[in-house]
């Protein structure tokens, strides 16, 4: 298909554009207890999805491309910090393939140094209109209630599905809600017409989330970058867990009692339609973000369409 | 002394003013993992030193009153947020006479609610102009710098008085300058006349932390809210151990080998000129952001001439 394929031409040039800029954002290297974690944070392996989307959104509505860039560069900036501290709080030494800061270093250098990406973010905002500095910050803000409730339900194994998507539209789906926005904003489009956008990139990211979870079960280790079950084995509650509780909390109970093998897994979520319950669910939400698209100011949101099927093919 | 009287009374009515302003800040109680500290450390027992030089100094060029209050407000978070998470790094366990936030709950807990905090002074500054988003940040960004130097210094016992004037003023200095300027800039002060209230800060920010060294030393308990030599047990290089050693590296490690008790240290800080040129610098600072504060531009600058001696003085 000619189509896809010039757009993934298209998106593998915005990434490596995105690279090139990532390296060029001007950042001291003394004392280097600070900034030599920052470069390595920054030079990690990430797939730049959150930034893709800024220029996407922002070119279907004709914003500045230097604009876009210094954007998506803060975008990707407030991502990266959010997983430094993330992987503290939850003692992950992996990420991107890479050693976690707090693993290579230690805990204080990657607090600290996360410190410092999250104020580089807020640094390359200067000189954009309000909005956009009260949205970046709403929305960090958001994630940080996401992270928040996320460690609450470590210990409460009766929260419900409507809880969890409260907390994966926090700290997941916000942050590309965001992405979509901010494009519509340095285009000049209105608040309200904006916000079509950032419903757009919400949905998308519950999707993309709760194809996660599906994924930590039923994907491919190797284009997953972490082993299968690892939320499962660390208690974390997914939209699998937490629907195969509703379903039968009995069954279920039972179940996590007896069996720990991904397989068991696999074919519990199987045959009790959890699975099929999880694939309609990401439908629905891809559903959800397609509309909010289509209610978007008129423009040629074809890349943004394209964008939903790419991040849920997860092929680049 | 009536005059200094009236402006005691002055400094009291500011500080309950700032208080209540804290009180009123709009934040949520959900996720309590995240907010219950959040609230835990804004009422925590500060100075609020920083806030009542904001005022002092948009007072004195009738700067707008609600804008210094949201201002004053955004540094008070800054600095709690540093607080928070060098308190991690630092691994203390009390502050402002309350456990820290690490040690009441636990590490997570403390890395991601003081992330919460500094996101809130970021959403205070909201409608300000471009500069002090700017400057806000990049002082952000010193203290961090700071922050990192103290860090390396801790394995380096080589540091000159040079690096340790460096750090302190971005660890200390630079924020109490960024409070001086904002006052000036909220005023519409130029970019350069604003600059000049920010070395004021700055040299007053170096006095004080020195001072601070001293009176880690030389200090009562009560006042200072510490043990004495509480520094100096962890190996912290203060301006007194820096001084001790340059003066006679030979003499001085035979010394720290041998001895330990405060009054040790007191009496050869105070036999072999230490303490004398310990005072003679915090003097040659306090004399520099004096002189800046002359070359400010003209207005009544009573006020913060007046709290230049309370901070040094400590009595409130």
């Amino acid at each position: 298909m000619p189509i896809i394929s010039s757009f993934n031409k298209h998106i593998s040039f915005l990434k490596s554009d995105i690279e090139k800029s990532l390296k060029k954002i001007p950042i001291n290297n003394k004392p280097s207890y600070l900034y030599e974690p920052i470069h390595y944070i920054i030079n990690g392996k990430g797939k730049r999805l959150r930034p893709i989307l800024v220029h996407l959104s922002g070119h279907a509505y004709s914003a500045d491309p230097e604009d876009m860039m210094k954007a998506s560069m803060a975008v990707e900036l407030l991502h990266n910090f959010t997983l430094v501290h993330d992987d503290i709080m939850d003692n992950d030494n992996f990420r991107h393939g890479q050693l976690t800061v707090h693993k290579k270093w230690d805990e204080p250098t990657a607090i600290l140094s996360g410190d410092g990406v999250f104020i580089l973010s807020q640094l390359l905002l200067n000189g954009f209109p309000e909005i956009i500095h009260r949205r970046f910050n709403e929305v960090s803000l958001n994630i940080c209630e996401g992270q928040g409730m996320d460690k609450e339900f470590e210990k409460d194994t009766s929260i419900s599905m409507g809880k969890y998507l409260i907390m994966i539209g926090k700290k997941t789906g916000a942050l590309l809600g965001l992405c979509a926005e901010l494009g519509a904003l340095l285009a000049g489009l209105k608040k309200d017409d904006a916000h079509i956008l950032f419903e757009y990139g919400l949905n998308l990211g519950l999707a993309f989330q709760i194809q996660d979870d599906l994924l930590e079960i039923f994907g491919d280790e190797s284009s997953m970058g972490k082993s299968l079950g690892s939320d499962i084995s660390k208690k974390k509650q997914t939209a699998l867990t937490i629907l195969a509780r509703d379903d039968n909390s009995q069954k279920w109970l039972s179940f996590i009692d007896k069996y720990s093998t991904i397989s068991d897994y696999q074919s519990y979520f199987d045959k009790n339609g959890i699975k099929d319950m999880v694939e309609k669910s990401i439908e629905h939400y891809i559903n959800k973000a397609n509309s909010a698209l289509n209610s978007a100011p008129k423009s040629d949101k074809d890349h943004l369409r394209k964008f939903t099927t790419l991040i849920l093919k997860r092929k680049f």
